[in-house]
């Protein structure tokens, strides 16, 4: 009989749950849509028979001792994940009191979905030693966790870490939260997409893409075309990521941070994304700044950072590792 | 014999200090012009004997235990002012180790100076059972604490909480740090007084000040004006509070304060610029923060948060208390 836990990362797009022992082992991973379910409760009803799926695949004797949930906007202190604005549940969301019915006798615990990351990331990935860290993840939106002197940043309210939402223009983008201009309507992989179809009227140069309509588009495919040398894409990631690297000047001057860990699907663009937000970050950086603050990949195999830190999680408030 | 500590507040105009008993008690304050000072030594050396003179105006036989220090850029780890943009020092300046000669027997401690007028909202003025605050000092430059979890954010190197640096504009108004468009190259006693000189060429609207050469303006004077009803000084204050107010709705989204403290020269303005400030703060909160962030003026009189931080600093360090 092993001991393990469930770690969950609920994302925009995509939910992916894994089963994670002691050691930080991850036994299984798998993943569901999370934009088809309208219904909460439906969602909830296929995440509880799919993790069980999982586990009876890995034919292994399993037995579930808690499980970790990583949400956007997720709050740590009441289990709920307040107005997501990429999510299609609306207000504020029961999450933790909800899904406890298909667990009633293990702990269940949420938090924010980059909080989860960040704890992934100090746990058993690349931010090991440190103790001062911000980790963004770049998904359907962006999220943020903030770490000062190896302690999470919760705030006032639960609510720390939405970075996401800081203004980059003033009456710029209208954003999923009903502001405009926020950061994640520009760094993101909806960002980007919506920075690109900008580039495909404002220039005119050759593009791959131009054939495909707004609904058919994806980060991923602005992506392949860059690295094909698409002009028009490999722009998109040079405005993306110096939007972001201006960003990061301004929050590094905030909380004085050894490293920025850049998770997420967007993150797997490597250069296209690291190399401009880096050198935007450095040219804008306060004087004392100035080459201390690494910007880092996420040093977790798979990209399962949030996966593994919600197990993580769980492990913790277990107080059994 | 009554024991006290000396807290002093190092700003780009001038340098207050006061005597502090174990209370909290302000026993003595006065003030030295830090601008006339090219050299650190000299400084000192005034600053030394305008401490004694003060001492010896009270008539009280006191027993100076402790020094603590509030400056620009100032380092807790170190005891050094690095780079400060607003005084004549350049470098990184060695405060503690040189003025510690003048204090052989007694701990010197320094910090940044908006840390030290935190510390002193949180033990002697309003912050006293608060947990999450940021404090934004407004005088020649803008300096700026954070507190999470009740604890100074110090970050990796000492020096997070440079508000002052964040941008407000790619290629805006050149900065005293080298950097452009820095916030307090606008929200700042000197941005507004810049502010004002952009608006007496953009706008034809009369103004009192037209008379007023830039070297001679100052904020007060903007002040005195705004309240007269000159539409040139209300229109500064509105602007530099506009500006203040979408900066602090960004950095509520990264740490979730309860309340943020405004202090300084500049704040004394009141309603002039804290009602732009809120409201525009408010305007563009991400949603579940609204309604819920206070912006508040210091609650120790005589404005001498800083005076009185640095001495409960010293009186932390003696651990005597």
């Amino acid at each position: 009989m092993i001991n393990a836990v469930v770690g969950i990362d609920i994302g925009g797009t995509s939910t992916k749950f894994g089963i994670i022992d002691k050691k930080g082992q991850c036994l299984g991973v798998n993943s569901i849509r999370t934009y088809q379910y309208d219904k909460l409760n439906k969602f909830l009803e296929i995440l509880y028979k799919e993790i069980q799926g999982l586990n009876n695949s890995l034919g292994k004797e399993i037995n579930i001792k808690g499980v970790g949930v990583g949400a956007p906007n997720g709050n740590y202190y009441k289990g709920t994940i307040n107005h997501p604005p990429n999510l299609n549940w609306k207000g504020i969301v029961p999450f933790v009191k909800k899904f406890k019915k298909y667990f009633p006798d293990i702990p269940v615990v949420l938090t924010n979905d980059a909080n989860a990351a960040a704890i992934g990331e100090m746990v058993y990935g690349g931010a090991k030693n440190m103790k001062n860290i911000i980790v963004i993840t770049l998904g359907t939106g962006l999220g943020s966790a903030f770490v000062v002197d190896g302690h999470l940043v919760y705030g006032n309210d639960g609510f720390a870490g939405e970075l996401g939402h800081v203004n980059v223009e003033q009456n710029g983008r209208i954003c999923r939260c009903g502001n405009k201009g926020c950061l994640e309507a520009y760094v993101s992989a909806t960002g980007i997409k919506r920075t690109f179809f900008n580039l495909l009227c404002s220039r005119s140069k050759k593009s791959d893409l131009r054939h495909v309509s707004f609904n058919e588009l994806t980060s991923k495919m602005i992506y392949d075309a860059a690295r094909k040398g698409d002009a028009v894409a490999l722009e998109a990631f040079a405005i993306t990521g110096e939007i972001l690297g201006v960003k990061l000047s301004d929050v590094v001057a905030i909380t004085n941070p050894e490293a920025i860990f850049i998770l997420g699907g967007l993150a797997k663009a490597g250069d296209l994304i690291f190399k401009p937000t880096q050198q935007f970050m450095e040219k804008n950086l306060f004087p004392v700044f100035r080459g201390k603050v690494k910007i880092l990949p996420s040093k977790l195999k798979g990209g399962n950072a949030a996966v593994l830190g919600a197990g993580a999680l769980a492990w913790k408030e277990l107080n059994i590792r």
